[in-house]
Order: C-alpha cells, then sequence, then structure tokens
C-alpha cells in the first residue's frame, strides 16, 4: 500500500455540476466507475494527501488526509456506490443526473453522492479559511450497498493500524426526513440474523400421534419470536425483529413434514449489545432445542454517539444546523446500519448528516438543489466551527 | 358398458397360493397387470355375473354378483392395486409373493391382496352351502392407493344409478393391530385440505412500521389452526388438523416478506360434517381475511355404521369375530380415509376388517400365514350369518 499522487486537473464545478459528474458515473457496488480518481484529484487540489488501499474484489478505498496544524480530527465519510437502477419507470435515464423542476435525477443522487457532492464543495470552502487547526480526513469507500466486506471496514482498520484516531466523524448519508437537516443520526441499530432449523418427525396426517410437526413448531416459535419484548428500547431507537423466511421442503398433502426452516432479522437498539440480544433469542428457543440447530449469521454491531461534556461534536452539528436552518434537528438512531458503525469508538464521535431520504433506492430518486445547497452550508458551517481558530 | 364372461378357467389354489399368484402381478396403481381378469374367471366359476364398468385412465372396475334367493345383500369389497415397491432393503423381491419363516412377502401382501385372497377362499366356503338367500356382489377396483377418482366411486355411482341397493358392505382393508380381528373400521374420519395465500406488504426490515409481514401473519394462523378444539370429537374418532407447508417466496436477509403460503389437511371425526368443518375454519381465519385467499381441496366425506336394532351387520361381525378369536374387536374409526366412504350410505352397513396393517407401505410387507387363515375363517363366518338360513 504505497500512497498514489493524482492527476492535477484543475476543475470549477458548482455543488450540482459536481454532483451530475458524480451520478453520470454509474458506480453500481462494488464498481467505482473512475469517481474515486476524480474525488482524488479534487482532493488533492485542495491540498490532501491520497492514499488508496490496495483493491479487493473490485473495491475501491480512498484515504485523504490534510494537515493544518497541531490540533483535533475530523473525517467526512461516505460512500461513492449506488443500488441498480434496473426498475422500470424512471423518467430521466438514471445515471443523466437530468434536471426536472429544480430537481436533479438519478440513482444515487440522495443516496449519497449529493451528500459527496456538498461535501466537496464545503472542503473548498474552509480550505480558504485562515487559521485552521487539526486534520481533515476525506474516507471514501465503492462497498457500502453491498456486503460491506471490503469497503469502510478495511479503511477503518488501516487508521487503527495507523494508530490513527478520529475525534469526529460525520457520514454525509440522506439522514433528513421533510426537510434538511430536520433529522440526523448519532448512532445506528445493530443488526443480527438468525436461521433456526427445526427438526420433528415425518408421518402420515391420518397418524399423527406418531409424528411431529416440524410446521407447528415453527408456527410456535414465529409467535414466540414476532412477541419478544424489548424492555432495553429508548425513545427513537426502537429493537424489531422481523422473521424473513419460512420454507418446509417437499410438501405433501398427507404428510406431516419432519422439516421446517424459519430465518429472521433483528435490528437492535443500541441500549443491548449483541450478546444480550443472543441470550435472549436463545433462552426463547431453548423450550424446543432438542428439535432444533440454530446459527448466527451477519452480526452488525450497534453504535451511539450521546453528549459529551467537552468538544461536543454532536453539539456542534446540532448548533450548525440551528444556524443554518433555524431548526434543531431530531437525534434519531432508526433505520439500516450504515458505514458510521466502523467507524464509531469511544474518542470518536460519529453522526450521519444529510439530504432528504424519501426517493432512495426507488425509481427517480432525485434531490432538490435548492436542498443541496442547504447540505452544503451545513458541512460548511460543520467544519468552520470545528477546524477555524476563534 | 355391457357384462362380460369370463374365461371358464378350473383353479384349485390354496389360501396361500391365491395370494402369491395376486402378489405376483405388479399392480401398481391404477394397473391391475391381470389380476381383475384371473378374479373375474374364480368369481364366474362360482357362479356370478361379471360385469366390467368401461376402463377409465386406465383403471379396471368389476362388479360380481351372485343372486341366491330373495333376502339381503351383501358385497365384499376391495382394491387390487398396490403402491409402488421401489424402496430399498426388500429380502425378498417385492412381486414374488416367497415365504419365510411362515410370512407371505411382497407388495399388497397385508394391503389388501391378502383379504382378497381370504375373501376369495370364504366364498367358495359360501357357496358349497345349502339354503343360501340373498344376493352377494364383490366390488373390486384398481383404483384405491391413488386419487380414487375413477375407482369405487364409479362402481357405487353405477349401483345406484341402477338402483342397487347393498343392505351390508364389508372391505378386506387390514384393520388388525397386534392380532387378527382385534380392530375392525366401523367408519372413517372425512379429510379436507385448506391452501392459505397470505398477502402483506413488503419493505426493508428497518423499516417494518411500513410493512405487513406475511411470515408473521403465519405464524399466528398456525397457532391458531393448530389450537382449534374439536368439542364434537368421539371416544375412538379424533379430528386432527395438520400443517403440510409453508412457503415464503423469494427469501431475502433485509426484507419483510409480503408474501407466504400455508397448507393444512383435517381428519374430522364422524361427529362433523364437512361443513361444520369449513364454518369453524372459515370463522377462525376471519381474523386476517384481509389479507388471504383461501380454497378448500380434496374433501373427503366421513362415513360411520353404528349399531341398529334389527339385522345389524355390525353385531354380526363381532359375533363372527368372537367366534373366530375369542375375542371382540375394537371399533375404530381412525386412520386415512377408505373406499367405504363411497358405499356408506343410510340403508348400507359398511365395516372395514381384514389383517394386521404394521408392514403395509412399506419395505418388506408381509402377512403370516395364520394371520391369513384367520381372516378366511373370520370372512367365511360372516358369510354363512349373512346368507345362510337357519
Amino acid at each position: 500500500m504505497t500512497p498514489q499522487l493524482a492527476e492535477n486537473t484543475a476543475t470549477n464545478l458548482t455543488t450540482v455540476q459536481k454532483l451530475q459528474k458524480l451520478i453520470q458515473a454509474p458506480s453500481v457496488t462494488p464498481d467505482d466507475a473512475g469517481t474515486i480518481k476524480w474525488l482524488s484529484e479534487q482532493l488533492y487540489q485542495h491540498g490532501f494527501e491520497i492514499l488508496l488501499l490496495e483493491e479487493v474484489q473490485g473495491v475501491k478505498n480512498l484515504i485523504a488526509k490534510r494537515y493544518f496544524s497541531p490540533g483535533p480530527s475530523l473525517a467526512f465519510a461516505g460512500h461513492v456506490d449506488v443500488v441498480p437502477a434496473n426498475d422500470k419507470g424512471w423518467q430521466v435515464g438514471p445515471f443523466s443526473g437530468d434536471i426536472v423542476d429544480g430537481c436533479i435525477y438519478g440513482r444515487g443522487a440522495a443516496d449519497m453522492k449529493g451528500g459527496i457532492a456538498a461535501m466537496l464543495s464545503a472542503t473548498e470552502h474552509l480550505c480558504l479559511q485562515p487559521n485552521i487547526r487539526g486534520t481533515f480526513y476525506w474516507l471514501l469507500t465503492s462497498d457500502e450497498e453491498g456486503e460491506a466486506e471490503y469497503g469502510s471496514k478495511r479503511i477503518a482498520q488501516f487508521l487503527n493500524q495507523h494508530h490513527i484516531v478520529l475525534d469526529a466523524c460525520l457520514v454525509g448519508e440522506p439522514t433528513s426526513d421533510k426537510s434538511v437537516g430536520d433529522t440526523i443520526k448519532n448512532g445506528r441499530r445493530g443488526a443480527l440474523s438468525g436461521r433456526v432449523q427445526i427438526s420433528g418427525k415425518a408421518g402420515h396426517v391420518a397418524y399423527p400421534e406418531n409424528t411431529i410437526n416440524a410446521a407447528h413448531i415453527a408456527g410456535e416459535i414465529i409467535s414466540a419470536l414476532t412477541q419478544l419484548v424489548w424492555w432495553k428500547d429508548e425513545p427513537g431507537s426502537k429493537t424489531h425483529l422481523q422473521v424473513t423466511g419460512v420454507t418446509v421442503p417437499n410438501i405433501v398433502d398427507n404428510l406431516v413434514p419432519s422439516e421446517c426452516e424459519v430465518t429472521f432479522n433483528i435490528r437492535y437498539s443500541h441500549g443491548y449489545k449483541s450478546d444480550m440480544v443472543k441470550a435472549l433469542v436463545e433462552a426463547l428457543l431453548e423450550d424446543w432445542q432438542s428439535h432444533l440447530r440454530f446459527v448466527w449469521e451477519r452480526p452488525c454491531e450497534p453504535y451511539y454517539t450521546g453528549v459529551k461534556e467537552q468538544n461536543c461534536f454532536l453539539s456542534l452539528t446540532e448548533m450548525a444546523i440551528h444556524q443554518v436552518t433555524g431548526h434543531y434537528p431530531t437525534l434519531s438512531t432508526s433505520g439500516g446500519t450504515s458505514d458510521g458503525r466502523f467507524f464509531a469508538a469511544p474518542q470518536t464521535q460519529v453522526i450521519e448528516c444529510g439530504v432528504r431520504n424519501h426517493s432512495i433506492h426507488q425509481v427517480n430518486e432525485h434531490v432538490s438543489i435548492s436542498d443541496l445547497v442547504m447540505a452544503e452550508e451545513i458541512y460548511t458551517y460543520v467544519l468552520k466551527s470545528f477546524f477555524c481558530k476563534s
């Protein structure tokens, strides 16, 4: 892994043009479609050192660093990859970036190329300021929408190996609901999947006395799982268990089934650790244990950034949003997992803040130009508050 | 449909030899493999008129009739077809009829070629008696083990169309448990299958507020179905509901499933009519009706032969068994459906009585020679009691 210097190409694009350029690169996971190279060039022009991690499974990871002077460190983090856009019904090409009625359309417009374009413009504004202290990182991956095995997880490992400790990290994911800045994430729930394989005893339906019906056990387990009570939930961070699949193989009308598989997914509040969630579910399943094989799959730990007494990045972000929008944001930990979990640590405060998420992953994904500008202003205010000596 | 005369071939076989001859014809449903022709010949020799119904879908149906003199009518009913014998582990050829340690082995030995061989010998014994009154029918099909759509159902339709009313019908199915004659069936439960298609609303597991999880509804429905209480059950005739399948199509780890199908089968006591069973289940499913499509499939009505004050065929059979074995049989309506249901009617008393059923449908199906002889004696006693003037 050796630092690579990006080409020195001069650009002078507006935030809208930056976003259009990013949308026009069809960077479906894990293909970055040239976006990492282009962003490296932009950051290099603003004085950043560029490090591209060795490519694994087609995933590109960028660590860009600008050291101003001794002081705290902050990272802008995000992903350039997007989910596919094969669905019908797009009113413009999904990789066109065309503007219709004041909105920029295209896959990734909101999730999260809009955030990246706004963060890039905010970075340009910061770099024009005098008296900057601290170190500014950009952390970008092309593997967030997929399994995320080779993306931000590897970036976080690299930082750790090189003893780079972030004080704050702002992830530009689309967190807003009705208006930009109305909601930010100061944590994300954890995730865990489970697979229950039930083995009963087959037999003719006319003689059930000699059988153990795996589908009946499945019904009991589904009822029990969905009735679990999550006492440690806190307001704004609810735990949910959803059964994602039930399958009896080889269904025959007069046969009591001996096999049934139940899969489920839990999104759990930061009030829990994964071990507590596992213990709760395993205790519940004990009633049927002689008939079960059970495995946990795809664990994702939750993270949470609370209010600290000193140097609170959460408060700083709330103030920035209030300054720009006139309102304080709602703090939330809901929604799916995010790369924020990889960067969160006791000494690292992670906040996610970005444009509205009402159209993400859908046909006709878009972001309005006014929302994009609002996000740019918020990011600029955050950067100036964090880095500029008063 | 015209009566056909069978060839006049002389045989003088023992009951064991008759059974071996039947086993050696590999009459897997609906193929009779020549057994109907051979049995027609045997019955013709004993003075029966022979009628073969027109073949449908390869199914052969035989109605043989011997009119002795004015009096009540009784039918011996049964099937010559067998289930396949493809399973490994047979110690002799499944269509060999070989004798090992006093037992005749082969597919159909117990279900129900043993019964047919014993009924044929008993018929021969009857025909040697003086002073016989009444009419004796043999009703045989090659479609009992399959869908039974073109078998005894058509025979019963034919009898009905020709205003032939049976007073009694003895089906030679293997009903015995530990010893021949210890259990007879004086009825069979009804059967009904149901198919529930659940439609919910898909969505991401992280946002379950906007979803309707079809698998969760399936869990509730399975629990409710299996907890149904069947008040009208009577001793010896329990109603059972068994879920036979549960399927979520297209399982994805982070997706709340919108579709789930549940299938189930009910075997219900003669205390119920199918309409009552349907009404109970439909009332239960009403709680979820906005999310369901529901259909009933494969209905089979139950039948029941109780003790009548006069000319009771049930009592006659019990007495015959007591006379031969020294014990009265247990009356049962358990087990699967049977062709008995097609012949049962208010004026027709149907009893099923035959050899032990411990090896039916299994590898190494067999019947002991002593059991076969015992069945022959019981059938002979039944025929003499029914037809011979005292």
